[in-house]
């Protein structure tokens, strides 16, 4: 992640960003117990912290191991560090405690346990008045700066690359499993620090099971192979698919083909600020029924991305999330057929005034290998 | 993860061990939000799910992403699948509004979310009278059973021949990022799913570091390298670090090397059934002391390992779990040193009632490349 864009820490600028929003919630703090909510507002990489945002100012609580890389990533910005020495939580607490009468704490009750809860309300003395504020910092996540945009496009190019790359090993005799850890090796050779999620190989009857994870199968002829692959580039997600044949396809595997990447392009086509996420959906889901794939299609049809592999928006039937411009999601269309197989084909994209902008740049082109 | 020991599948044994632990903890049934721990339970490995096991029944609840997967992995184990078709929570809310009368019904703080509880209270109409149950499943885990011995052994030996293959890619220009895309790679090619943690590759200066991550910073001659890596095989982690020199080392490298061998073997010696975690951990740290590096050592001897990487017990300074046999833990005594570097050695063994027995085989002798 880029913590630091020129001179100015980014981290600032979301910090001003955020404040507005925390009292409309009427909050007049926001407790951050998410990594990577964390790691937007503030730089901060570490695996362990806390983070507190009041209208004045902005504390990380983290543990002595994180030190010297907390005060070195939050250099420029504004973000004190505390260095919790008998937890994080009691940490917290006693700062939480310091607060003059009630405190109007916002928090995400998706991202608090209730054992959190309950160590805060012990220390605290009744102080903490708690406030449903979940998804504020997702809200901003998911309009993405141009720095961002920079290095996501980076990201994306990355895996697009490494799809070329890792082309001439996808043939008779290998194993799912030996072509995905060759994807991730390339992944790491050209500078990402890892894959965003457990790469998919999926061939032949498996390719037919949105979620499969690699097996020692070996991939042989005739048959389908969807890659699903993506990156993480200095903090930032991409996610492609690409499926392929090996050998000459069947006419109906090319029908099958054709009828997702027509969806594809369908949804890409609405794409635009102002419209809502369950619109690109249902583009993409008439697209492939209009082809009679219709039944076959039965995941939503994208979700945004960034420093998460799957974040706001999402992309589903009669999701009612309006896309703004800075966006940026995947559409991903499939269809899967028990006994032909499947083909997912996914692009990322960038939500502009003009419409989609793609992030990925990989060959769509229907391969026979 | 091994599901089915031969005929049996194992979840059936665990669930019947569970049951009395949670009729002592004072709860009629038991809520697990935990995936490793429903894992454990059931064999299922989607990425989502609850399950709720009462005295006489097992429940897991999925969605249809995985009605296939489910009914495979948990056939033989007496767990019931439910596919949701509105969310998870909703779909258990409905289990928990059959009871008859409250439900004394058991959780863990640590792994249920303030919105898991709000929409399960919610819906369950006060019927849920929540009772802490936490560490439950954790404590079963702590003690492996033959199967799941067998698994460990086999990934600690998996991880063992990676880093024996990896041996002659350590050497001056290839970068940290490289050399861990390199283990990673192997992990897969020896039929692991994937690095059971992020590969840890930290050279010169930066292995100083316990917890450095490996950047594009290439290996030069005359510096130490940690090499922190684990692999998953068939569910399970193992975890082994090795340090080694380039070139020549000066002797108080070597001194370094030794005293944290010693320290190992000293932390090895004291493990077997009936003392305490501390008591490992204060035989690795009284060692380095008297070699006089026990300044150095700036974090605990060791974990629990299994389905997790980090499991109970932990192996820290006073730390009160009385070790039992079958339980696996980490030993990993480190120095560092601003300025030399670091020196840190790690295997994986299993308490039994004759002590430590090594899982790990890597060699442990002083390798300057």
């Amino acid at each position: 992640m880029t913590g630091k864009t020129g001179k100015e820490h980014s981290g600032r600028r979301r910090l001003e960003r955020l404040r507005p929003l925390l009292s409309q919630a009427g909050a007049e703090a926001l407790l951050i117990t998410s990594l990577p909510n964390i790691r937007y507002l503030s730089g901060f990489t570490g695996s362990a912290g806390l983070m507190l945002v009041t209208p004045q100012r902005a504390t990380l609580v983290t543990d002595s191991r994180y030190t010297i890389q907390a005060e070195d990533e939050l250099a420029g910005s504004r973000v004190h560090v505390d260095i919790a020495t008998k937890g994080l939580l009691a940490a917290m607490a006693a700062i939480l405690a310091r607060a003059r009468g009630k405190l109007r704490l916002g928090f995400s009750p998706t991202q608090m346990t209730i054992q959190q809860r309950a160590a805060l309300d012990k220390a605290g003395k009744g102080k903490v008045l708690w406030m449903d504020a979940g998804g504020l910092v997702e809200r901003l996540r998911a309009i993405k700066d141009p720095s961002e945009l920079a290095t996501m496009k980076e990201a994306a190019l990355l895996i697009s690359r490494v799809f070329e790359d890792t082309l001439p090993e996808i043939r008779e005799g290998v194993s799912e499993l030996e072509l995905s850890a060759e994807i991730e090796y390339q992944i790491k050779k050209r500078g990402g620090s890892g894959p965003s999620f457990e790469t998919i190989v999926a061939s032949g009857n498996r390719s037919a099971l949105p979620h499969a994870r690699p097996t020692p199968k070996l991939l042989t002829k005739k048959e389908l192979v969807v890659l699903d692959q993506g990156a993480i580039l200095r903090g930032y997600c991409s996610d492609m698919t690409r499926t392929v044949f090996l050998g000459r396809a069947p006419d109906r595997v090319r029908r099958m083909y054709d009828a997702v990447l027509e969806a594809m392009a369908a949804a890409k086509a609405v794409v635009r600020p102002g419209i809502t996420a369950g619109v690109v959906d249902q583009a993409a889901r008439h697209s492939l029924a209009r082809r009679g794939f219709g039944e076959f299609f039965t995941h939503s049809t994208g979700h945004g991305l960034g420093i998460e592999v799957h974040e706001m928006p999402r992309l589903g039937k009669g999701d009612t999330t309006v896309l703004e411009a800075g966006m940026v999601i995947t559409i991903e269309p499939g269809a899967y057929v028990q006994g032909l197989g499947g083909v997912r084909i996914e692009d990322d994209v960038v939500v502009t005034s003009g419409g989609a902008a793609d992030l990925t740049d990989a060959t769509k082109e229907f391969l026979e290998l």
